[in-house]
Parts: structure tokens; C-alpha cells; sequence
């Protein structure tokens, strides 16, 4: 007897060596997957059996995470409640429960038949006392010894330990992951100073960065939120107008902080039918509450998490920062066009005859350059460039300015120096350097007959020659004192005329097919 | 024999368990140091020893970080090469080592003599077959058994596997506060778009993100790069100019690549004597290089690690942009204050005794909204307004502007018509809404007697009522055609006299505090 029980020793404690190596391994593995299926895998050849899995909490349900010798079709309906079945009880309880071969339990939800009911043990998996699943062994023609349950025990616990830390390793994980993508994402939004861009880009960045269906951002105008740029919401919910203090994103905005709705769940503020997973979080710009970041609809169809709500909190802030600067940008950019206008208008304005002629010239000119193919930011420059082209006048006399019989030759060369002054008044701006020859030479001719330098062709900057062909164009079709305007067809035909001698007949031609374009007979 | 075999047996059995439920536990623990401290502890009770300590590998050297039962004094100079002594071998061969009570090895550092000599056990504590640290157990009385050894390596396995997961996650949880940090500087970042702010705020978050001493910014200009921001650099080096392509900064400007130096390494491209551990890398904007941004000298003496230098990749995008948006801003606000200004000088031009008129009243201005204690966008509307109180001017025949003579009553209904036509063209601009008023009210008189409206009082808006004080004090020290400048002591004491009937004798009084500071006597 005392050898059989030496050798049950010996053979015990081989299993518990087994154990050790088992848990050291399953405790070195860093994902989820290999750690159940490892976990398996031991339970069973610990104890000779040929069938199992590992069930883990979910809520209020177990799920199987992992199998061994069981029906495929049985596994895809098993997720019993904590508390409903056998593996429901150990979870619910935290202890064992051993089912003997045979033996009818009246707690399984199967109710095998007794001649069909096999032998099987249920261990609670457990991490600081609380239960994370069940490990399921069964398939084994003897019952399950003492020895049996007492080693699959302690193995459950290595198992336990071992789920929990690669759930840890795989949340933080994907949190560095998501972090580092929302450093990625900041850098693209605030590289972005267009407003519409800059709402479209957080719109798909919070969808990329929540793995979520449907986003909105909202802007508050007053006492309002607006929908003004969205993703997968439902006809009509994007044009939606909210006040504030009402429904969810109402009162996110009122109070300034962050709302999370679980699926399923009706909350009593909300108004849509359906009842998606959503968050809605505030949009704030240097403490003040600019509007509200809705996401709704995880593609995996579960709820958002406390680390999905960390991740749009921060998201948010950034893109409130972006929205601010953008906007910003655009006012004064708008300030700066305005003002620009504002003083070509006044130019303008102290020649009856010359009113909004900036103003037109600067449209023709500007779609000249496009004609030409020429780069945005040349386009840009021309377009200021003949807004201004005649700010120089400003010091020209009105008696000399606004002379109706022939000038004088004095009064003529002051009227040539306007090229000259525009420059200089032009020049006090450093970021103008680029319009600067545009504006002083716009009065050269192509055949080096004009002024102020006398230049001729390609030696004329081409901003100039464009300038040269609206300004031409613009004269053309006004009224004169000494003469009325003249018809499109026939200024065309001046145009052409002068095309080599006074104008650049390159530029005229970009020019003539713009009016052609137009409908004008050429 | 069997009985005490079978109790031997059952002895073992029963520290297997043991070790199996401080593997468990050890694998619980989420932090280095209790796992630490919990390994050895276990360790010593399990084999009724009195003195140990846990050693980790670090670089080539064993370092003690937790010790139990060891003479202080010996524990802080031990720091043995891997190879070296006892520790140093078991962890080279990965093999334990059990040394005898009163044996002496050769290998050992110490060198006890043989009474001395006390018995000890060494073993390796290994990950995936790396050796990552010493698990050293002494003060027994009677030598270690192979039981012993044997369950110390099963315990030093358990010990292994928590370790590497503890500092796992201690680097995980790091980072993940680390890249929550850039998050929360990157929105700090990007609130600023002024550009020495952003210079500034790069320096100080780089060096909060990687815990270091040194920072700068270097911005390219041309082919050089330029220190425009730092902390903590040596004398002469905040100025540093450097040639792209040379030394560390220039290498990465003109690579594109990062570089990492380790502390104490020379490297051939370093110009800097003491060799600290540093990172450099670019500061791209738009796919293009416009700066480097240095950071060396960690707090704790130690070198930069992989998630350093990705941290500060990640932040140095962001600082690019910043920088890039601040320079935009900036310049687009240059373009606009040179804007307005050449308008100003436009219409002062027209009349060579108000050459520079609106500027200087702008300057006044400026200074009573100030001394008046005015919000300062209050103060810039202000500004903005004095420029452009006589746009309208604009408007006027020079006839009539320039006359020397007494104006005809028709005359001067177009001369008071200015503050109207201003009003209109600055109208032009929606977001000079708050400055129109200003502009539009310049002439009224605090008894009402002004124009257009002939408000009086509180009635007026405070900017232009402060824009009439700088007007008038502008004219009376002017040369007009009918009378020379004023002192300003004569023209302060006209003020004086026209407080409470034309001006308003708070800004008068205001204005007046100002002239006094500048020595005006008064």
C-alpha cells in the first residue's frame, strides 16, 4: 500500500512540476488566443482528457472563448448567464463543481439523458478573488479524481492570471496604438487652416479613431448647434438644428461635458428612435464651449469604453484648437481682402469714370492667369497685384487725374510716375515683394515703348503683361469723356490689334478664348 | 525508509503547491518592485534561509535592486560584470551555481575565507532562454540540497516570467502617459500662433516630455540653421549658427534622419566636448525640412531609449506645424497691418500737411485706449480705427481738401460728409463691424455740436471719442497753410480749454497723464 501511495506521490508531484513549467509558460505569452488555447490544452492532458474550453465573462454572460472536441454547433449558442447552467453556477459561486459519469444534474441546461451524461469538471478561473470564466474539462472514461480537481485548480489560477495580463497587455497595447494614431491625427488637422477641410477631417479621423459608423460635428451660432459636417447620419439628421440645453448634444454644450449611451439604452434626453452606442463630447477652444463631436454606432456593434471616450475627450480638444485657428485664419484673411478692396474702391472712386475698374480688372486678370496654367500662388499675387495696380494715383492731383482736354507733357509724366508710387506705397508691405513688379510695370508695352523702364517682352514680368491685357480690356469697355464704351467684339478686336506691339500676344490669346467662351463673336 | 521517503515526498509535494501559488501571486503583480521584493521572499522561506537578493541584468552589468539580510555597505559597490564572480557567471552560463559551506570558489569576488564561507545557491532567472537576472539565497546553516536547487529554479521561472511582465507594463503604462502628455502639449501647442510663444513652448515641452535638461530649437534660414529658442544650453552655444549638412543639427537637417547619441559617446560628426545622451530630429513641415530640435542631458544620467526618440518624433511634427501655422498667421497679419497702413499713407498723401497724420493719431490713440485701462482688442479696434478715420476723405475733391481759403458752406457739407463715406467703405469688411462707429463718429463733439449725428456725451462710442483727442492734438502741433504747429504745451492747454465742450474731459485728462510722463509740462 505504502509503495502505491509513494509512487501516487511521485506521480502527483510530476504533475505539479508540469504545472509549474505550464503556468511560468502561460504567464510568459502575451496575447489573449495562445493563453486559452495553452490553458487548454494543459487542463486537458493533466488529466487525460479529451474534450474541453475556456468560457470568460462578458457582462452578465460567459462566452467560449476557446475549444477541444466539442460541437461546433452546440458552441455557438452557449452563452449562458452567470448564474444559469453548471459552468453559470461556478462562475456565479467561484467554486469547482465535479460531475460524475452518469449522474443527472438538475442545474444543466443540456440534460443529457444519465446513460449520455460523461464524466466533467468545472473550475472557476479567478484573479484577486473575482471570477474572470470557467475552465471546462470533460471526455474521460474514469471520473474526475480529488487529486484531479485540486491540480486543475491550481492550474486555473495560472490560466487566471496569465487571461488577465494579456487582456492588460492587449488594452494597453492598442492604447499606445490609438494614442500614437491620435498624435498622427493632430498633426494632419492642424496642418490644415481651411475651415470646411479641417471639419471633414475630424469628422473621418473620429470615425478612424473610435472604429465607429456615424460622426457629426456641430457648431454653436448663438443659442443654436448645427450640423456642419457628418458621416452615416440618417437623411434629415444632418441638417439638424439643436438649441442648446436640448437632447444630448444640447446638453453636452450646456454643461460642457462628455455624454456616453450604451447601446440599447433609451436615454431619457435623447430623441433618436434607434439607440446606438454613442458619445457626444464637447468642443472647447480656450475654455469656452464652441460646439459638440458626436460619434454613434461602433463597427463591431459593442459599447465605447472608458478609453474611447479618453481618446475622443483628447481628440476633441484638439480639433476645437484647429476649428479656432482655421477660423481665425479666415478672418483675417477675409480683413486682409477687405481691406484691399476697400482701397483699390477708394481709388477707384475719385474718377467717376474709373469706378470698380480695379475691381474688374483684377477678375480679368486673374482668369487670365489661371487660362495660362500658372501656379495658385502666382494666380493669388496677380490678382492683388491688379487690385492695386493703380494705387499710385492716389498721388496724382485730381486737377491733372480728372483733366478732360489733353494733359499737358508735364502733367503727363506725372501721371506716368503712378506705376513708380504704387510700387513704392506697395513696398512698405515686406510679404508684397513678389506683386511689387507687377504693379510698377504694368504700364510697359510689349514692344518697349512704354513706361516706366521701357522694358519689352519677356523682360516684363509676366504678372505685368497679364495686367497690361485686363487693364487694356477694361479701358476699352468703359465710358470715356471723350468717348463711349465700346462693345466686347470690338474691344476683342483692339485687343488683337495690339497684340505684338502694345500687349503681349501670347496673353491676349488666353484672354480672347476666355471670351470666346463667353459667347463673345471673335 | 519508505515512511521518511514518503514523507520526503509529501514535504515536496506541499513546497511544489507553495511555489505554484507564488506563481501565481508573482504574476499578479503589476509592478517591478513587489514583484521583486515578493520573489525573494519567497524564496528564503521556502528554503529556510536568512539573507538573499534579487540581481537584474542591465547593459553588461548585474545590478541588486532588492536585497534582504545583506550588509549595505557591500550591497552598494556590488555592480559585477555579467561574467565576473559568482552572480556573473550564473548569469553568462545561464546554469545555477550551488556553492558549500565552507568551500571556497574561485570565481567568487569576495574571497571568504573557508570558516567563512557560507552556504549559498545562485540561480539564473530566465525569459524565452534569456538570462534576465540572479536570484541569490544564503544564510542557511546546513548546505543546499538538490530539492532546494530544484524548486529555486521552478521559483526563479515564476519570478522571470512576473518580472519581464511587470516592467512590461510599468513600460506600457509609461508610454501611455507619456503619448496622453504629447496629446495635451500638442493642444497647447497649436493654441498659439504667436511664433516666439511656440518657440518657447517647444523648448519647455520637450524637455518635460523626455525629462531632460537641454533643449533648443534650431530653424533653417538659407543653408544655415539658427538656435532661435533653448534651455539650459552652455554660453555661446544659445547662439549657435550652423552650416546644413554639418556637425549633429545639420546632419539631420539635410538627412531628414534622426540621431541618437549615447551618453559618453564620441561621435565624429559631434563638435561638443562632454559627450551627454542627446536626440536630434527634424522638424518637417509639408514634407520639407525647417528646422532640427535638439534634446540632450536626461534628468536621471541615462540614455535615450526607442520610445524617446519616437515621443519626440511624434512631437516634433507637431511643433513644425505649429511653428508653420504661427509664421502664416503672422505673416498674413503683417500683410494686413501693411495694408492698412499704405491706405492711411494713401490719404494723407493727398494733403502735404497731413503727411503721416493718421499714423501718428493711431499712435495716440493707441496710448489714451490704454492708459484708459481698455481690453485690448478694445485697444487694437481702436488702433485700426485711428488709421482709417479719414478714408473717407477719400471722397473729397482736392479742390475743396487742398483749399487755402475759407471753404463755401457747400464745401463744408462735403467735407463733413468724410466720417459718413468712411464709414462706408470700411463697411465693405464685415469684420470691421467694430470700428465703423469709431470712424463714422470721429467728428462729433461732446456737447453735440459735432457731426454727422450731433450725438453728445456717453452717447459717443469711447473710440471715437478718443480718436477726436489724437485728431485734434495731431492738427494744433501740424503746420497748416493759415498757422504754424503749436508747442505742445500750448497745444496740451488747447486740449485743456476744449475738455467738456468738444472733448470729452475724461480721454482729455487721460491723454494729458500720458504728455506729462513724456516731459510735456503741463
Amino acid at each position: 500500500r505504502m509503495a502505491t501511495e509513494w509512487h501516487k506521490e511521485r506521480e502527483l508531484q510530476a504533475r505539479l512540476r508540469a504545472i509549474n513549467r505550464a503556468g511560468v509558460q502561460l504567464t510568459s505569452t502575451r496575447h489573449l488566443e495562445p493563453v486559452l488555447r495553452g490553458a487548454l490544452k494543459e487542463a486537458l492532458s493533466l488529466t487525460g482528457s479529451t474534450a474541453g474550453s475556456v468560457m470568460l465573462v462578458e457582462g452578465d454572460r460567459l462566452r467560449i472563448y476557446v475549444a477541444e472536441g466539442l460541437d461546433e454547433r452546440v458552441l455557438k449558442g452557449v452563452q449562458p448567464k452567470v448564474g444559469e447552467g453548471i459552468a453559470g453556477w461556478v462562475a456565479k459561486t467561484g467554486k469547482p463543481l465535479v460531475l460524475r459519469r452518469g449522474a443527472v444534474y438538475k442545474r444543466s441546461l443540456s440534460h443529457p439523458s444519465p446513460e449520455r451524461a460523461e464524466a466533467a469538471c468545472c473550475l472557476p478561473m479567478k484573479v484577486r478573488g473575482e471570477v474572470i470564466g470557467v475552465l471546462n474539462v470533460k471526455g474521460k472514461e474514469e471520473d474526475f479524481t480529488q487529486d484531479d480537481v485540486n491540480l486543475l485548480s491550481v492550474l486555473a489560477s495560472h490560466a487566471a492570471a496569465a487571461i488577465y495580463n494579456a487582456r492588460l497587455y492587449e488594452r494597453l497595447e492598442r492604447r499606445v496604438g490609438e494614442l500614437r494614431a491620435l498624435s498622427e491625427v493632430a498633426t494632419i488637422l492642424s496642418s490644415s487652416l481651411d475651415p470646411k477641410k479641417v471639419l471633414s477631417l475630424i469628422v473621418k479621423h473620429s470615425l478612424s479613431l473610435l472604429k465607429a459608423k456615424r460622426a457629426s460635428v456641430m457648431l454653436l451660432e448663438g443659442e443654436t448647434l448645427r450640423v456642419v459636417a457628418s458621416k452615416g447620419l440618417p437623411r434629415g439628421a444632418s441638417r439638424a438644428v439643436v438649441r442648446i440645453g436640448e437632447g444630448i448634444a444640447g446638453t453636452v454644450a450646456k454643461t460642457g461635458k462628455p455624454m456616453v449611451l450604451k447601446r440599447g439604452e433609451r436615454h431619457p434626453l435623447s430623441r433618436s428612435r434607434s439607440a446606438p452606442a454613442a458619445i457626444s463630447v464637447p468642443l472647447e477652444a480656450k475654455g469656452r464651449v464652441v460646439g459638440v463631436l458626436n460619434v454613434s454606432e461602433r463597427a463591431d456593434g459593442g459599447n465605447f469604453t472608458g478609453d474611447d471616450l479618453d481618446l475622443l475627450m483628447h481628440f476633441a480638444r484638439q480639433a476645437a484648437v484647429a476649428i479656432e485657428n482655421a477660423e481665425l485664419y479666415r478672418e483675417i484673411r477675409h480683413l486682409f481682402d477687405g481691406t484691399i478692396n476697400a482701397l483699390a474702391a477708394a481709388i477707384d472712386a475719385r474718377d467717376p469714370y474709373t469706378l470698380h475698374h480695379s475691381e474688374r480688372v483684377s477678375k480679368w486678370a486673374t482668369e487670365i492667369a489661371k487660362e495660362m496654367g500658372l501656379p495658385p500662388e502666382e494666380v493669388e499675387a496677380i490678382r492683388y497685384a491688379a487690385l492695386l495696380h493703380d494705387v499710385g494715383k492716389i498721388g496724382i492731383p485730381e486737377s491733372v487725374l480728372l483733366k478732360p482736354a489733353k494733359l499737358e507733357p508735364h502733367e503727363f509724366a506725372l501721371i506716368q510716375k503712378h506705376p513708380v508710387i504704387g510700387a513704392q506705397i506697395v513696398g512698405t508691405v515686406r510679404e508684397f515683394h513678389r506683386i511689387i513688379p507687377y504693379i510698377y510695370h504694368h504700364h510697359e508695352r510689349f514692344d518697349s515703348t512704354g513706361y516706366p523702364e521701357g522694358i519689352s517682352g519677356q523682360d516684363i514680368p509676366i504678372g505685368a503683361r497679364i495686367i497690361a491685357v485686363a487693364d487694356t480690356y477694361d479701358a476699352l469697355t468703359s465710358d470715356r469723356p471723350y468717348r463711349k464704351a465700346l462693345p466686347p467684339e470690338e474691344a476683342a478686336w483692339e485687343l488683337k490689334r495690339a497684340a505684338g506691339s502694345q500687349l503681349d500676344p501670347e496673353v491676349v490669346e488666353a484672354f480672347l478664348r476666355i471670351l470666346k467662351r463667353q459667347g463673345i463673336k471673335i
